[in-house]
C-alpha cells in the first residue's frame, strides 16, 4: 500500500538556492535582513521540520542576512533538531524565560548581520503573521531603534510559489496517497455509516497508504446535496440519496495534497447529478486555462462562466482554488483581484463550487502543476460521473 | 475499543458563563470590548471547532463586548459553521477580498460595541500572536483611532486555566484513549520495525481507539536512550538495548492530551533502568506536591530536589510541565519564574526530564487535575519499571 517514496528533506544545495534567491531579492528591495517567525517561512530557508510548533510557548526565529547562511535563534529545545538541518550558527536561550524569551538574542543577531542598521523584511502581507506576542514584537521594536521593519511578504511569495523540482516530487507524492486513499473509499464506506466514522476510516487510510499526517478533512453529508464543510462531522447514519464530500489535506514530508471527491450513496438525484457534471467541465475548463501567462482572473473566468451559462450561480468562498505546498493553501488565489500570473513550477489547486437547491452547495478540487503547455494533473482525475457508493 | 464518551460541544450555558466572567475581567480593568483572533481564544467563547484554520488565508474576529453574547465577525464561508454555535449575531464579508478583507466590519463592530472609544483588549503576552497580517493590524490601529489596544492576556488566562466539569470530562476521556494506545502498543511494535513504522502504528491505534486527530506525537529512539525527540522518525531499525520514548497530544472533540511512556525493546542497561526509576520517582513527587495554593516554584523544586539529590543534571527545556486543555501546551509553565498559583480545575502535565550518559535525555509526563486533597490522575499512571517491549 504504501508507494515508493522520494527521500525526505532536501540536499543542502536546495537550501542554498533559496537563499541564494531571497537575497538577489533583498538586495533589490534594500532589506539588510530578514526576519521569519513562522513555521514554514523558517522550514523553507532552514528545514527545520517538527511537529514541536504546536506549543505556542516558545518564539522561534530564523534570520537570513544579505549574505551567507540563515542564522537560526531558537530555544534550546530545538538545537538538535535545528543541527541536523544545513543550519550551522545555532544560537539558543533556554525558554521559557522570566524575562528575555529570545528577543536580546534575536536583537544582538540582527544587530550584528545589519551593521545596526537598515530595512529588517518582515512578512507583514496577506496570510501571513508573527508568530510572537505583540508586547514582544514592541519590545524588539524598541531594542532595534535605528531599524526600520519592511514588508517582505512579495519576496516570500515569489520564492515560495515557484516550487523546486524535489518539492514537486513531494506533492506528487502525497496527491498519488490521497487518490490511493480516494480510490479505495468505496470498499471501506457504506450507507447509513455516520460522517464521523468515515471520516475516522478514511483518515486511518491515508495513513496506512502513506500519508505522514492528515491535518485537514473537510467532509459533508445531506439528502441531494451538503451545506457546510468545515463543521466536524456528525454521528447521523448517511441514507440512500445523500452526497458526500471528502476533502483532504494531507502531509507527507512537509508538503501538502488539497483536493476532495464526491460521493452519493446507492443512488442520486437529477440535480446533484447534474451539477456534478457542471462542476467537472468548469474544473476541466479551470485546467485547461492553466498555461504559464495566464491571470488568476482568467482561471477564474474560465470556470465562472462555465457554470454561469449552465444557470448556476458561485459558490461565495471568495476565489476558486489557491496555491499549494507547505501549507494547506498558500499565495496566489484563483479570485479575480489577485494579480499573480501562473509560471512554470507553480502547484494549484483548482477548486469550483456553485449553488444550487435549498442552500447546498457542492465543490470539486484537483491540483495541477503548471509547465509550458497543458499542466500535470498531480491528484488523479476524478471521474465525470458521480460516484456511486 | 471506542469509549463511551461525554457529549460533543457545550450547552449553551457553558458559554455565557464563559462570556460572563470574561465582562466582570474587563469591567475591572476598563475594557470595553475584547477582540480575539486566535482559533482557541475564538472557540472558547463561542464554540467554534473547524479544521479549517488550517488555511492561513482569511481573519477570522470574535468581539466580547462589555454585555451580551460575543459577535463574530468571520468571512462568509464559515457562516453555517458558526451558526450552529450559541452565537446569534454573525457578521460576514466575502474573503479573500481585494482590498477590504473584515476590517471595515470589524471596526464598525468594535465602534458599535464600545460607543467608539475606551480600551479594546487583545491577548499581546506570553504565548498569544495576533493571527493578522501586520499590514492589516495596522490598518485596524488606524480606523479606531479614537481607542487604545490593551493588553488582556491575563483575562484569557485566567478564564481558561480553571477547566469546567464538562471541560475536565474531555481531557478525561482523550487521557483514557490514549492510554488505552499506550497500553497495546507493545502488542503493535516490536524490535526492528523503525521508529517512523512505530510512529504511523501509534498514530493509527490512537485514531482507532477514538482519537479525533493526532496532531502531535514526539518519538525519541536510541541505544541506551535518546537524544532529540522532536525531530520525524527515521526508518533506522530499532534494535535490543534501544530506549523508545512515544509523547502524544491527541484530541478529542478540541481537547488534548499530553503524556508520554518510555520503553525498552528487549533489554536495558542499569543507567537507564535507573534514570527511568528517579523519573519517575520525581514525576511522583511533582504529583504529590500539586495541591491548591502551591506555586509553580513548588512543584518545579519538589521534581528538581528528586532528580539533583540522586546527582542528575536537569533538562535544559526550561520547565517541567504546563497547563493543557484547548492547547497542546498552555499557561502556566512549572518554571521556577512563573507566579502561578495552583488552583482546583487546573489541568496540568507533570513532566521532568534529565540529561545523562553521552547527550542523552529521558522525560516522564503525566496528565493531573487538581482539586482540593490530592490530584485526579488523567493519565493512566505509568509503571515503576521500564516497560520492555
Amino acid at each position: 500500500m504504501i508507494l515508493d517514496a522520494p527521500p525526505r528533506g532536501f540536499p543542502y544545495s536546495e537550501f542554498e538556492k533559496r537563499t541564494e534567491r531571497a537575497q538577489i531579492l533583498m538586495a533589490e528591495k534594500g532589506i539588510s535582513a530578514l526576519l521569519l517567525t513562522t513555521e514554514p517561512e523558517i522550514r523553507y530557508f532552514s528545514g527545520f521540520l517538527t511537529q514541536f510548533w504546536r506549543s505556542p510557548t516558545r518564539p522561534w526565529f530564523l534570520v537570513v542576512p544579505a549574505s551567507g547562511k540563515p542564522i537560526a535563534v531558537i530555544p534550546e529545545i530545538g538545537r538538535q533538531c535545528m543541527a541536523r538541518t544545513w543550519i550551522t550558527d545555532i544560537r539558543t536561550w533556554d525558554s521559557p524565560h522570566p524575562d528575555d524569551d529570545g528577543i536580546g538574542l534575536l536583537s544582538e543577531t540582527l544587530n550584528g548581520a545589519t551593521d545596526g542598521q537598515g530595512k529588517i523584511g518582515l512578512p507583514m502581507g496577506r496570510e501571513t503573521h508573527l508568530r510572537l506576542p505583540l508586547t514582544e514584537y514592541a519590545k524588539l521594536t524598541e531594542t532595534l531603534g535605528s531599524h526600520e521593519f519592511a514588508d517582505a511578504t512579495d519576496i516570500v511569495v515569489s520564492l515560495r510559489e515557484i516550487k523546486s523540482s524535489l518539492e514537486i516530487a513531494k506533492i506528487t507524492h502525497i496527491c498519488e496517497i490521497a487518490s490511493n486513499a480516494f480510490d479505495v473509499l468505496p470498499n471501506i464506506v457504506q450507507t447509513g455509516m455516520p460522517a464521523s466514522e468515515i471520516f475516522r476510516r478514511f483518515k486511518i487510510k491515508l495513513i496506512e497508504c502513506g500519508a505522514d499526517d492528515v491535518p485537514y478533512i473537510a467532509i459533508g453529508v445531506g439528502q441531494g446535496g451538503y451545506g457546510d464543510i468545515i463543521s466536524p462531522p456528525s454521528d447521523i447514519p448517511t441514507e440512500p440519496g445523500d452526497i458526500l464530500i471528502l476533502d483532504t489535506g494531507s502531509i507527507r514530508d512537509g508538503y501538502f495534497c488539497d483536493f476532495d471527491r464526491n460521493f452519493a450513496f446507492q443512488r442520486t438525484d437529477d440535480e446533484a447529478k447534474q451539477v456534478n457534471n457542471i462542476l467537472y467541465a468548469a474544473t476541466q475548463a479551470g485546467i485547461d486555462a492553466a498555461r504559464p501567462g495566464a491571470s488568476m482572473k482568467d482561471l477564474h473566468s474560465a470556470m465562472a462562466q462555465t457554470m454561469e451559462s449552465a444557470g448556476y450561480v458561485l459558490g461565495d468562498v471568495g476565489r476558486m482554488g489557491h496555491g499549494l505546498g507547505m501549507q494547506l493553501t498558500e499565495w496566489p488565489s484563483i479570485a479575480p483581484f489577485d494579480p499573480a500570473i501562473l509560471k512554470p513550477g507553480m502547484v494549484m489547486t483548482i477548486e469550483p463550487g456553485l449553488n444550487y437547491g435549498d442552500g447546498l452547495t457542492m465543490v470539486h478540487e484537483e491540483n495541477i502543476l503548471i509547465q509550458d503547455g497543458p499542466p500535470i494533473m498531480l491528484s488523479r482525475r476524478a471521474a465525470p460521473d458521480l460516484q456511486i457508493i
